[in-house]
């Protein structure tokens, strides 16, 4: 019952099979190979169109190389105040970006409003002591497993447009907030007008594999450079392209993401029949964030599960929580079994209704 | 016949038996779960003291990192001109370590001597303009399948003393030097001074396993963050990490290196045989680079060798290239075969022969 | 009736002078000359103590680099979310850290309460994703004319030692706060537990000239190569240290700020007179907020008045500007005469009458 | 006799009138002022073209900001070994351009030519691994006291051209080089295809006054941003347009560099008179590096010349420097006297007489 994240399993069987197959033989180092090859091509048809195609080893390093090539060094790039980028990832963007500022914004369940953000832009001092909007980031589904529409999306690239901003999307968890949504992989982007996207795979299935996906071909110049020179091409390159070729066969990456949103609805439905538990914000991809009764959450510990706390900060204004509750956080993954819910929830029916009974 | 590199195999057997075993089950993510702790302490054991070690994706970004801990923005840090940070690694140095610069230094094969070290370090001029020198970085073996012998290694760790400099070394092919040289890892580092180690483990038989070592204390603080700041710290950390305990396990890694100097050495003895063939520098570890008759290296290139021309920058004084002759690479790894290398000599004999009838 | 802000005027006669006498005569260049000597001898009489300095031509490099020596290019700097070194200076700051990040808390007046900060500080999580807190700036006076007491910076200084991490004066109007705090340059600093001090002059008389003040010896080091890279080492060095000394000789330095002050003193009780006209902040400097109906704003533009609008984002919690008043900054300087401060209330009262009147 | 360097002396009277005339009465403050209107306007009609002007501090940051709007992180700067952004700045380019590195070429007399940067390109792996070249930089005049032809700086901008290189010009002695060509300043510039330079004015006359001058257009991209985030934006922005003012009226700095220039003419001829001096190369501005007598050499000292000691590294293959000799560099500026030199030359006929007598 460990729900603490989707990156605390290992890979999933068909991407280590294809790790397995891709090990023997001598190909071309650094990306220069066959699979390395035709992963990029795949990258093209999934998303229904030519693309630029960078792997990475981190999500950390896709997002801050996706921003870097996004923001000069004298600009900003605007973001939700609770994103990974600006909160989780100790200044790798500023790194990247060689100094270029993050700013925060606020916005309900983790999501930007984009009459926010204009409203946030317009009222930025136009004077050489402020540095110019240059990008928004947005997360894809965002930190409170919260997902932007689509139209949702068009609205916020349009106000970029109006500001000469590039689109951002971190797809951390792309796949989930995929296959939530029903849509395509180019409707769910470029489509919409998102210039780059840090496409996931790790938390979906792969054992380390990421990738940036350049929309916008200005944004591709010098990728490959900035990516070596942050020492993220792979010597031995297979690795990461044979994961993925793994990861895209059969539609195995729907699958896991469709199986990891399932068991989060589970869980979700399973909490929900008790009045005592409701949710901070609805559960749209493979992340539930239960308000419950503080015993529960400790009889859940008890009984070896495993989740963790969860910072109130972005809760719906109005919404509170109780000196006797807890907010947290459940993650489902491709390897979260049904079993492994239900023995949760088991726990969560058991420990409630002896506190009814009380 | 593929002797392009070190890199261009996969994993041996028991790194990825290794990583598949630790494939399963739930794991603290971000390097905080078991098998790195383990793996940690493994490297206490090989080094006969306590180190710190962080774990990274790449040499390259093993080698930056190291350096950054070693060179404030300001400084200078010197090296061979044809060591792999200032000549293969695109700027990553320059980046990481914020615009510090590298000094490349001549020195017969790819080798810094002391005295030559000391008085270039006694010209620079005492100036606010100038630099101040803040780290030597040597490489070992070097990029001439050269290596430093423990007492050259202490000499220049004492130039290093008197100057305030710390002293890095790039062990990319760190096993290959130490098997070869017959010493412990102590006796080849921190015994003679190093403060400060890429330790790598990939091209000897790893997918993608980088580990810096640091000895001088004071060089480990905020390496973590600026690891994670580079985005090199993996989510699924224990991929990293298990591979280097099936690497450990047993003397793997001592025996895949043992097993890439033979072959190189097999390569080179067959080679030296010809006397149309010689050496630019002596194999001292898994490398071999013939001076060879362009008929001959034209030939095995026909019949499927693969490998690459050098530069002939760094070659001994008074050694010329004849126009009818090629200077190339063969590098053995733990994958390269004897019958590989009975193949490629083969090709050699047969040519060289044909040529003497003609 | 310029009271746009004090970097509006040219230099006081006396610095003037000084400047023009250190003209002739051939000196040794990038300040190893005579002048800049004498001047870093008597930074250390006026703070009662050996201390290190350097020039710099500008306010934002003085603060970008006493900063980059106080925060490694992976750490925080925690400042009030209006100061300048956050809002004014282009991300100076960043690009000097090498992408540290500063991180800006609320607090009434534009002041810092140690025990907000040290809120704060226990509430950030102990993780490798977050960057780790290194210094705290603070402006004194602050960007709302207010001054931290002795005390009070005592007791932040007291958050920083518990915390590990520097405390850095932005002193852009440092001699505004020191008469007006009446007491010595050393007691409102390192006797309080400031370790490197950002000493403004510019805005005080001189036409150009900054120092950086390190208390805490281990900030100094490599301050001069870091300020020679930066181009803020000037080739004429006499040009800013002659200045300086002009500035100094003779307490100009103290005159020119209570000057100053006492016209912003005499601005702010002549607007006091007006039941209509309120202080957004206690005007213990040299600039004064006052709140006052709009007409009056208008009538004093009108009638030639140049003056700042502010922003309301710091005012009192409680405090509204009501939608026919306006809050402005007025700035008074060494060369702000009565005559224009008298002609500047005539208006005041001549409109506020007339408004009486209707 | 100090002809240590050009900016050993204050400013030239002209400038510093300017200067004190432009203290009086309140301007805008950061550049917004009408006399830097001015002179930007003035800087149009001196390049007979419409150009973006950027006033900084000093040398070093007027290069170092020009090469960081020509050279992404990335990208790699090519210049001259022994020029003065590779060797004298401390790291300012590299600092400014985020860790892009420069690479130093041989050539006679401090001079690039066309045709070796061209071999030294096509001769550059094209690899991720090598950072491609996007910048040449040179110097004008050198730091051997020559000057580039026009036709040369075409030549050189071919290169530059059919490479995608940008070409940039380190004008630290502009004036001086122009005044020798007798060619204008649109004909050593922007007409060979010069696309940003460093113009000059604090070693010809001014205090403290740089100039970038961008001729490409899309280089003027955030360089504003830029200048203020490197603390180069003075806020009594006055201070550097006056004493441009002063410096162009009336051919000021026309004036002020032929007579440097005719200087050291006069010390070039008094000391070519004797055959055991001899130049190392032609004095074609305002620089003469005569190799003479060591005996000499210290009998100048002795009379009280102040001159520096030079590297031999710059000499013309086949020249070297006895033992009894000594190469220095002799610098005259708009400050320098006729008498001074004929002094300086009296000291040298005396001695040299006295030699040959005994």
């Amino acid at each position: 019952m460990n729900f603490a994240s989707d990156n605390v399993v290992g890979a999933s069987l068909p991407v280590m099979q294809a790790l397995m197959q891709a090990n023997t033989g001598a190909l071309a180092a650094y990306g220069a190979d066959e699979i390395t090859r035709r992963v990029k091509a795949r990258f093209n048809e999934i998303f229904e169109r030519e693309v630029s195609v960078f792997l990475a080893a981190t999500g950390t390093a896709a997002n801050a190389l996706a921003l870097s090539s996004a923001v000069p060094p004298w600009g900003l790039c605007v973001c939700h105040q609770e994103s990974h980028v600006i909160d989780d990832e100790c200044g790798a963007p500023e790194f990247f970006m060689h100094g270029a500022k993050l700013i925060g914004l606020p916005g309900a369940a983790a999501k930007l409003e984009a009459q926010a953000v204009r409203t946030y832009l317009e009222g930025l001092p136009k004077s050489v002591k402020q540095m110019p909007p240059k990008a928004l980031s947005i997360s894809q589904a965002t930190e409170c497993g919260t997902i932007y529409r689509p139209d949702e999306i068009a609205a916020l690239s349009a106000v970029c447009r109006d500001h000469g901003m590039s689109l951002h999307m971190d797809g951390a968890r792309f796949v989930n907030a995929l296959v939530s949504l029903g849509c395509t992989p180019a409707e769910m982007t470029w489509k919409q007008g998102v210039d780059i996207l840090s496409f996931g795979a790790t938390k979906n299935g792969c054992l380390m594999a990421e990738a940036i996906v350049v929309f916008k071909p200005e944004l591709a110049e010098g990728l490959d450079y900035r990516s070596k020179r942050a020492g993220q091409i792979i010597s031995k390159g297979r690795l990461i392209a044979a994961q993925l070729e793994g990861y895209f066969a059969a539609d195995h990456w729907l699958a896991n993401a469709r199986h990891a949103n399932r068991m989060a609805a589970l869980l979700a439905e399973g909490l929900m029949r008790h009045p005592s538990v409701r949710l901070a914000w609805p559960a749209e991809a493979n992340e539930v964030f239960p308000i419950l009764p503080r015993r529960l959450s400790d009889a859940l510990k008890s009984a070896g599960a495993v989740f963790m706390g969860w910072t109130e900060a972005s809760l719906p204004k109005g919404e509170r929580i109780g000196s006797d509750e807890a907010l947290i956080r459940l993650v489902a993954s491709f390897a979260t079994t049904e079993s492994e819910v239900r023995q949760f929830l088991d726990v969560v029916d058991e420990t409630l209704s002896q506190q009814a009974a009380e």
